[in-house]
């Protein structure tokens, strides 16, 4: 048989992409064939492309981590899923439970082929099904950008007892895939959302998805004090924090305070100031992603919500290219799209 | 200021309650005087009133634990509440955070005296803030009911993380104040909810307020084999148990399952087959209402979903004695409230 | 290659042990040849030799599911061990984390083989590192009885925060396996310990290993009363309960104490009055050994206490019907252990 | 009868401390009168000396917040404690459990008055036994030191179930009080511990309370490396960082690894570097002493391991400001008290 994959080599940018048709290998033990029938784009997918990721790339690496399909064929061994299921993929196959750690790295469209390609093959432990009223195009966008913000929301052990985020205050910094899944796992978890952006097109949109404030923070730089007065000079519980300064994040924070913290969209890395951590009595998180254990938790969490992702844009395979370039020169309000089939 | 109040001795029965004015007393030092608006009757009325509770009850008590209304006074030393507050109690006043503990015993409506009161003398550490979206009615439902569902859908330690009963099965036992509110509560956390029943007219009362499916226990005796059905044959995660024999509870678990043991609202206690709890690697606890930060934690929830509690029948203050019988001698869908004021 | 292995049909008993000598296959993918040094009996052995093992159990089984050995050769994908490494290895090899789950159950010595042989091949999920002060016949005896022990204390979700036994008083019931495992962890994490015996030869040796109190239950049938006397009346916040009645276990518990029921050695399932779980406010909670995480968490706390497991009588790998029939007939205090080579 | 007491101004010094008589009062509702025994400075009585304290500090303040002594009065409602009893204090006295909030701020020897003085008059909820094992100036040096070891390595909420620093790597900084406590702390818990010390003649204390490794930052300024090389490249769990850059504990850390910000002795506060929280996947959490519980628990864990604290030297009451010149002018090695009776 016959697949088109497109392969890229880091650093070579979206010019670099080519699709090539290859024979296909049967999977191994622990192996498993999906169709892939959708991927969605994340940011680090262009940090791959720019050369600029912080994990190793293998050379002609098949791009892409986040995609969803059907399982088609299974090798010697496999036993959590069969033919005709509906899968999606964890960014670290390995990574089944617990912290992050080191052996854990190796992960999908990086040191290990990803899903921009018609078969997939991949290692059983890494597949997680599918919530059932989910398109595959819907279940693409969930592996790293709503795993992501349900870390970062539930991922800090104190999320002791069910309804743990009942009666706090979130904050989400901007529109980006985490932010927008940040919205909407918040409100669902009982949060009261606090939203930022630049975009007053973008206010209403973020209000519709669940926030119940939204300040601009072109027209109100000084953010965090629109924070503290909205709480009642409190100060939020937690901020998902994805770009800008970390100072702003910690400025705008409650006694006890929690900022997760994402990355930073914009590359841009300002110091920080280690007495507002203090001053706060805060805690400050890095999130990468998320275990397996997590990501079926947040797929269990979206069935029984029957929450929906939003999705920008959608582009069919043969226009890969196109995909990136609208990614990387727009600012997408929800996930862009790639259809494979 | 005359109030009137409701006595009782213990073992009086419905015919002991008299009515009586007395002269008001101000709160002393951590204590508060709330104007009661409604209570709410729960089956431990009942005990006390026929001299079977099993902790003890003071002489000419005034009884009933559960109640909602407005902060009048505040003693010496009060810093949680301020006058024009709507708050409601906590059964365990001494009972904050963490296990129960026999220090923690004394109760409202008990060994202190309750609600049943045109206005309560508390202390400030008993009391609750009514979510805002309630009437006083209905928040006087909450303190036994709503806390011990609560409690038994959400604090044995295993729910860490949020959003843990998504995936879960849940079964609820009757139509009891509890089971009513395990209904909705574990629907609004994620599960699917199994509740049982004895009336044909009930079942579809059960699936408006969430239940995924009703399985009437005189129709269908063997209850736990039409559970195992209704899951594939793997057994229900948790089962909320008010009544009727354990070992049914026990027998329609899955692998790990809980049951979590809230009384026997029938008085019928059969001997346990230790096996059942042992084959099924079962965890089997007592549930005793809950801490003051389980029923602020249950009141956030009830916030942040909107949830309404279910109100069977209402009955002014001055008949008392008919809102006792009517809870005794019918068997309600909804908690019996008396309005105070 | 050549290699001795016992094996035996369930139900045939210890004279149907029959040693054999087959040609050995290499491990295939995720496999390990492991070179069994040691293994250590448990009362699961006996029950699958009398044919009443509560899990299926394979035509001529290798049985034993305690032991441990080197690696001497590994399959295609093996990546946590290497030649040379010892290594013990989990009852249950596809328990790695969180609850036990039917799928789970596939186990050593039962329906899979186990390590009575001079070679196993074993999934290399199923293998945990030996603690380096530890000698293999000393790492042949955690698996069934120290983990069990372990899960017993510290598995059941209430133990957030280190040091979470200390100032608890624990109760062991008698001097099997799990029960010396129980007294030593008990004591290295904090707890005061009362070990209940009917031998007095045994009450000094439990007050050896770890025991503050020692309480015979022959010439004090009501040990519990013993129990709440040693307690100021409080009674005890755990007991680890292997045998005789769980009536007696719950009423020599404190308020909001727990039982892990780790079975019935006695093969004696008297029923329980759940008036007794209620009255307590109890948890009861059946244990069934533990997880690959439990089993590394334990052996981790065995390296940093330097704990020491107590081993009855040593035979050698010749002698293993003896063996059996010396852990059936006496009543061994510590582990019997047949030294493999 | 009379009492003296130190009093203070904020920023007047160790030269404005004056001793006074005053006549005493009796306890109030809830309030316990304490015949103080013993006190140990930290560095926040310097901070409140030098005007520098980040909290208010109320005029003509009665400082130190860490002490022990005995009850000799209670007043109306008090029930946790009985004249005789041996006690100490939280320096939160409203913290009693879960996270700081802003309504717990008041403490001791701040914006309440402390300790230095013959009879403390202390709110009943924060008083704490003192361990039976130890004295009243080992006691004494509990509540801040102590308890912020206990929550620097405890209290984040990954310390789910016992044990749980067992085969972790944690590394303390200096040998002030915290750290003294932590090292002698995470020694018990199962860690290896490496100090770091700028001291050649500290090096062997260090190892004699528990150090594994102690390494000289004064000698190797790239202590960070240092501590790779000792973990195998791995990095270190855990930093309990007290003083110095952050960004060289974080430089230090394993992949999820956790620094407890426990403040700067040296006030010197160098701003962070993000991207090294965000590359070890860290959590940097900012510790401010702990709760009522958390101090509980500490004391619990002392007097199961009969953990013996490091006093520098005493003195006696009258020479409270000699005391304060010694803390501040040489770098104890260990706790400094003033022994009051």
């Amino acid at each position: 048989m016959k697949v088109r994959s497109y392969h890229v080599n880091s650093g070579d940018g979206i010019d670099g992409l080519s699709l090539r048709v290859d024979g296909s290998r049967p999977p191994g033990p622990g192996e498993v064939a999906v169709a892939v029938h959708a991927v969605s784009l994340s940011f680090r997918e262009l940090l791959v492309l720019r050369g600029r990721y912080v994990l190793p790339v293998k050379p002609d690496v098949i791009p892409v981590s986040d995609g969803a399909g059907e399982v088609v064929a299974v090798g010697p061994g496999v036993q959590r899923v069969r033919p005709g299921d509906r899968v999606t993929a964890t960014l670290f196959p390995q990574w089944q439970d617990g912290p992050l750690r080191p052996e854990f790295l190796p992960q999908l469209g990086g040191s290990l082929d990803g899903l921009l390609t018609e078969v997939a093959i991949l290692p059983e432990q890494a597949l997680v099904p599918v919530p059932e009223h989910l398109s595959y195009a819907e279940a693409a966008t969930l592996p790293c950008a709503a795993v992501t913000a349900w870390n970062a929301l539930t991922g800090d052990g104190s999320g002791i007892g069910a309804g743990v985020l009942c009666g706090q205050t979130v904050v989400t910094t901007g529109s980006g895939g985490v932010s927008l899944f940040a919205v909407q796992l918040a409100k669902l978890l009982g949060a009261t959302v606090i939203a930022t952006t630049g975009r007053p097109d973008k206010e209403q949109r973020l209000r519709d998805l669940g926030a119940d404030e939204v300040v601009n923070y072109r027209t109100v730089p000084d953010w965090h004090t629109a924070v503290r007065d909205l709480t009642g000079g409190r100060g939020a519980d937690r901020v998902v924090h994805t770009a800008g300064a970390l100072d702003q994040s910690l400025r705008s924070l409650a006694v006890s305070g929690h900022v997760a913290f994402v990355g930073s969209v914009d590359g841009n890395w300002p110091p920080l100031d280690p007495r507002l951590v203090f001053g706060a009595v805060a805690t400050l998180r890095a999130v990468a992603v998320g275990s397996h254990a997590q990501f079926t938790q947040l797929a269990d969490f979206v069935t029984a919500h029957r929450l929906r992702p939003v999705i920008d844009r959608t582009f069919p395979f043969e226009d890969a290219r196109a995909a990136f370039r609208h990614y990387e020169s727009t600012n997408p309000f929800g996930k862009v799209v790639i259809e494979v089939r």
